[in-house]
């Protein structure tokens, strides 16, 4: 059987490598040999991550890693800043309110952002402690100022969680330079690891933290834990060796290609499906400035369903890509260009894309979306892609 | 490189057919075809659980299953009976204070087991609403009796949570029979998939209180989301698409030897390692009616050290047996027989483990234990081994 082609935000397509990987008898995970797999993935995680803090791996979802996160420095009472937007920014809130916070909520439009202005006036009225925010809203397709956040979050002396499960290792992610006190990311996604991996980068700070807070509610997914075991170079509970194992290929892959020219390729993707998107006369969600670089948001044509587009490219083309989330189920849908995506798998699923369209009825100019990618692609990666030889 | 044979108590080997199941390309996790695999797997799961109930499976160690049953069920002020007596029983207990339960608990000694008036009268007097209790005691080779537990847990209304993480798959576990409310196991023990998976089988009467508890501190292991999930057929949470397909060749593999055959072979392994450590002059630390059927703890002989035992054995022979843990370490070494060993395995094992014994100064007739190993293999499994041809 051959599989289905998946273009969705995760989980994405592995590499042969990193399948394989998987295949490898599995080792007692108390033991030396398995240290020096940890190691690795610890040094290549702070490359990934673009920090000096110390990473704990946890086996789970993404989720377990924003639970963990929240739930080892949230009691109850704890302040809270929840800056929403989309299904995964308000889950953070969401999952610091079951911990006992008291949570305030920026609201932000799904699609839209915010400005720094209205961060400062938030922080100031809510008096937060703790302030969450998703860098790279993947049920919207946008990309948040985590910067911005960092920085006013030092400012009024709250502790700042962003989960950039979506982008890291696939766009810019400052972990140290932007300040942020506890980065949340998963295996499955630009990391192009399998499922089932979830990651936390800890500052100093937020480590201090967790010591005063008392009334925590935790215990697999309660931080201290996997810091004292960190610092005996080993995990607090038996860590799923075989991802383990998929995760070390996959990272050494990302030193391979170098994370530069990792980000340089998924913005060069993005960049080339909004501008097919617009030659195509499809309109992306986000305004274009805040437009992610791994995941691309588009709203689906007037007149078209969902079956008209999802359902005809997987059923006809074998290509999945993701439909709306929650409010925007039906409305949009979502191609994700991350992990190990390059420039002709993307062509194909516009090409694809093009024909389901024009047979659903929605005008587009023969070619018109590829050839705007190719030419970006073109220009951004060097790669000289061919071109339409009619006309 | 040859990898170490690993003889823990899990994570234990798998078979080429679970590990290349890994390697399968990763599917879109709501797809059709991605239900069919997770179908499957909660059949084989019911049939290996003995049970009609519903089993969630959680991407996380047996710890976070054991939590999410916890965390599931108990509130701030919950009562809860803790029934001790090694590393894993005491820890259902710790989980249960973290969620602020109030924990009762019944000491047992490390090795040893509880009597059915002891238990009946801490139920009496602790009035507890919730008892827990590790089945199979990995930390000390002990098997508790979880029948009598789940009998006098009805006849004082409280729900019983058993931890049988090294007993499913690999020795009796009547979840219905029994009256077991919350049955948790993990993946890497007696099912001999690969660790990282996490399950639980939730009764009726469970879900009930589930949706009584209001101030529950839970999201990624809250199992109402499960609930909420498994009745849609699919994962709450991105599941570990590859671990699943390793479950399903694990649990297929299961349901191929059968049940009950790979209990008699377990039980076999068991009493064969136990007759081996008596004709080395070797003493198991549990009684030998409480021994469990998975894993065999015996204790170090005076005036032999870990490493004279475990060391030798490892850096020798390139076999890794465990050793003890906590208020055991460097008491006892314990051996695993659970998931695909064979008898050819454990006679392995013995056979050096008795020059290891013999080169650290411990008395041993030669071939005493692999003779004796080999006795009870012959007439428990009907296979003819090769005895020993020197006189």
């Amino acid at each position: 059987m051959i599989a289905t082609k998946l273009m969705i935000p995760g989980p994405v397509e592995l590499d042969d490598e990193v399948l394989l990987a998987m295949a490898r008898p599995v080792m007692g995970h108390r033991t030396p040999e398995f240290e020096e797999v940890l190691e690795e993935c610890w040094r290549l995680l702070g490359m990934v991550y673009r920090t000096k803090n110390e990473v704990a791996i946890i086996t789970g979802s993404g989720t377990a890693a924003m639970e963990a996160a929240v739930a080892s420095v949230v009691e109850p009472g704890t302040r809270v800043l929840s800056i929403g937007g989309g299904k995964f920014g308000e889950r953070l809130g969401e999952i610091a309110r079951c911990f006992g916070a008291e949570v305030s909520r920026l609201e932000v439009e799904w699609g839209g952002t915010f400005s720094a202005e209205e961060v400062d006036e938030a922080l100031s009225e809510s008096g937060a402690e703790v302030v969450t925010l998703t860098h790279n809203e993947t049920s919207t397709g946008v990309v948040h100022d985590a910067g911005e956040v960092g920085r006013l979050a030092r400012e009024h002396g709250a502790l700042f969680i962003a989960d950039a499960i979506t982008s890291v290792g696939g766009d810019v992610v400052e972990t140290d330079a932007w300040g942020i006190d506890l980065c949340i990311t998963g295996s499955q996604k630009c990391l192009a690891a399998p499922p089932g991996l979830g990651f936390v980068a800890v500052s100093e700070r937020a480590w201090e933290r967790m010591q005063e807070v008392r009334n925590r509610h935790a215990f697999y997914l309660d931080l201290l834990r996997y810091r004292k075991a960190l610092r005996k170079r080993t995990t607090p509970f038996t860590p799923s060796v075989s991802l383990i194992y998929g995760l070390h290929a996959a990272l050494k892959r990302i030193e391979r290609e170098t994370l530069e020219a990792r980000i340089r390729r998924h913005r060069a993707l993005a960049e080339a499906t909004r501008r097919a998107a617009e030659a195509m006369n499809l309109e992306l969600l986000p305004e274009r400035e805040h437009a992610s670089n791994t995941v691309t948001a588009i709203r689906i044509p007037e007149g078209l369903s969902d079956a008209d587009v999802r359902g005809r490219l997987k059923e006809e083309y074998g290509i999945l890509v993701a439909g709306g989330q929650e409010k925007l189920k039906g409305r949009i849908f979502r191609i994700g260009h991350m992990g190990e995506v390059r420039a002709g798998e993307l062509l194909s699923l516009l090409a694809c894309l093009e024909q389901v369209l024009r047979c659903s009825g929605h005008g587009v100019k023969p070619g018109a979306g590829t050839e705007a990618a190719r030419e970006v692609l073109e220009a951004e990666l060097g790669e000289s892609l061919r071109a339409c030889g009619g006309g």
